[in-house]
């Protein structure tokens, strides 16, 4: 084995990239890195990285796409506001996984729900002159801040971390009585940390964004994806926790990307509540003759950005739904193989001296999921992430995501056999042995 | 016939839509006006107002795009840069149809041409703090004026009627020298007057933005369409017209949309000169940490709209492109069929005293096409429509495209059949008639 790689062959290899710090890079960074100490050690690399999906496409999904398709959608242009039936299928799952009533009309399909979240920071950030600034509670997805800052949008953060439970509505009342907030942004589970706001935590938001009129958009790319509970049965409870349960000024952010592995036809929905999607607002008006914020997030954002999703992967992720609402595909059961693959992984880390640094919702251990995150007796998350490289493991570190804390992000997609398990825990148990030897 | 609708019920339609003046109308609007029509008269209207494709998709495109499907792509990210065939045989593409050289590299598929001109146009703002206009050379396509208006962009734009052949250096000039113009944006055809620009006159747009350092971003949506020319024949002359045979400081832009028929799957591709791809601009750098173009146009921009576009749909467009370079797929011979309806069309707009507006290229006749723009006698625009939707027909005026011309934009796609032609000629006729009668 050609590992460890040679502290200086890392080092040379940042210099020669322009990366000053690794800790910082960015994901394409982080891939060149990888790539090219692939290349240098001749050693393919377990990759915790990449935030894929591990698991094929459901036929449910792909054969409806392929009949549209064979239907003549490839010519006709997709309605903006989204396939009336895929519109009725979402609202029906919306129904049947969150219990949350949402009209179809309020549902519109995105060119994944990075188009989504795009353009929802773009219009919060024009709806009011006084409400400026986009609030993300960190860590969180790095392209979502990105956003803001190519668009000139204001943007404000905080890590969770020492905010979580009851410190939290002062850490958000801290940032909301400025009065500049125009939304709040977070994902549950988390990516990264996989953590999931409480049912106390979601009330807490709630009442901030009523109290301060800020409008919340919850992203829910790993939606049923905490499989501490039954979230599989549709119009069963238990269901997806949400911030749709304790306000009306929420926009939910669904990717089909994960839950339902059809990340490369680039489809999701954005879901307004219905009070949201019809709230009129005369700064929209003044600039686009239409004053409502459905209206606008279609016919003014949507049609220049891209003038509606491929016609037939909105027949896809139809299906997809109606099938799920029906319970003829189990999708929760299909995607439970990540928290299987992140319990092993887990203990394989925990094993070798290794813990997760977000470890708790509440009282309660965090679920086993996509992503977890993990720091190494106190090490910074440069020193653990160049260790970890030297024996090749990729990884990326909570730098980028927003987090104060020392550690990295590691995701359980491309771990899917027992050998890239075993290559797992042989090469974190040299990153040990090498720790001791030059400690 | 319930034809024609009286004066009244046009406005007390508009009224209840609160459109002040028809001749402002946005297509949205003119849709909504139409449907509304159509149900208090009971008639089926003429559509002259809707630009979509009236031809079904290519087998070779869909079979490509199901055949990619059972191959597993709906699953996996699209690389953003592009898929290595579609780039290669792009180039190809572009080097049968345009006889210009283009690296695969510099060429990037988008979500249509919507979302290729909204992040170029983002783009372009953003690269130098001097240059903070884009210049719009109109009539021109409504949504890209909105993209700079959405994106806080300062625009220029003015109508190229009375500025043709060598009156238009002057004119470019004028703006130009201002030094504030990041990019000129205009398509070739034009949508929606369908005249071409001239070799003289594109010539002459390559020397005004090398000599003031601005981007041309040239919209080819229509291309091959001038069917005055043979332009079927791929690595044979004549070729499509295009400023990149004069200048390196150029981006195109090329639908799948029109000229494949393709526009449900929202597929396109962006295609920066060499040059431009590789040019280092330190504001982007400071900005993103990147200093190229191409690499921000792909990592940044298009990384946060959409993060790629749908991945089989790549495949069907690598497929089209690829059988029309091999001489296996003569696009330009299906689209055709425009042409040819357009002259009938033209030919029952003149015998009822209908004129063209937009009706030379420098001293030759337009082109037939999918376009053509009409008068009558002098008319203003907003009296025009109104006459024409009481007769049955519906069209967007040329206020909404920056024309300061009174006339309409006619669009042939909806014109299939013999039938839809003898509709038109009764109901320009019973406009004749109600003109006389009213005057």
């Amino acid at each position: 084995m050609n590992l460890p790689i040679a502290k200086e062959t890392v080092k040379n290899l940042l210099a020669e990239k322009d990366i000053a710090n690794v800790a910082r890079a960015t994901i394409r960074q982080q891939v060149a890195i990888t790539t090219g100490l692939e290349q240098l050690s001749g050693e393919k690399f377990v990759h915790l990285e990449i935030g894929v999906p591990g698991i094929p496409a459901s036929k449910v999904g792909t054969d409806a796409q392929k009949q549209a398709i064979d239907n003549g959608v490839a010519t006709i242009y997709p309605i903006i506001s989204g396939l009336p039936e895929l519109k009725d299928n979402a609202s029906q799952f919306i129904k049947a996984f969150l219990d949350i009533d949402i009209a179809p009309k309020c549902i519109i399909p995105t060119v994944g729900s990075m188009q989504g979240s795009f353009n929802l920071i773009l219009e919060c950030s024009q709806l009011d002159e006084n409400k400026d600034t986009i609030l993300f509670i960190n860590p969180g997805f790095p392209p979502q801040m990105l956003q803001a800052k190519i668009l000139g949008a204001k943007q404000a953060c905080f890590d969770i971390y020492n905010y979580r439970g009851d410190k939290l509505e002062a850490k958000l009342e801290e940032f909301l009585s400025t009065g500049k907030i125009a939304a709040i942004v977070y994902s549950n589970p988390n990516n990264p940390a996989w953590y999931c706001l409480t049912e106390q935590e979601l009330q807490v938001v709630a009442k901030m964004a009523d109290k301060y009129d800020a409008i919340v958009i919850e992203d829910l790319a790993y939606f049923c994806m905490d499989f501490r509970k039954e979230l599989s049965k549709p119009f069963e409870p238990p269901y997806q926790s949400t911030v749709a349960k304790y306000t009306d000024r929420y926009i939910l952010m669904m990717s089909g990307s994960k839950i339902f592995s059809y990340a490369g036809e680039r489809i999701a929905i954005v879901a307004f509540s219905n009070k949201m999607f019809d709230r009129e607002y005369p700064r929209l008006r003044q600039l686009y003759g239409l004053g409502k914020m459905g209206d606008n997030y279609v016919l003014t954002y949507l049609y220049a950005a891209s003038s509606g999703t491929s016609h037939s992967a909105q027949y896809a992720l139809s299906a997809m739904m109606k099938a799920a609402v029906e319970g003829k595909f189990d999708f929760v059961k299909t995607i439970s193989e990540y928290g299987r693959r992140a319990k092993v992984a887990k203990e394989i880390f925990d094993r070798n001296g290794f813990s997760i640094v977000y470890d708790k919702d509440g009282d309660v251990k965090l679920a086993d999921g996509f992503y977890f995150t993990i720091g190494y007796q106190g090490m910074d998350s440069e020193q653990l992430l160049t260790g970890l490289l030297r024996c090749g493991i990729s990884a990326m570190a909570l730098d980028t995501t927003g987090s104060s804390q020392p550690g990295i992000r590691a995701c359980v997609s491309t771990l899917s056999t027992d050998d890239d398990m075993k290559a797992l825990d042989e090469r974190l148990a040299l990153f040990v042995k090498l720790q001791n030897e030059e400690s």
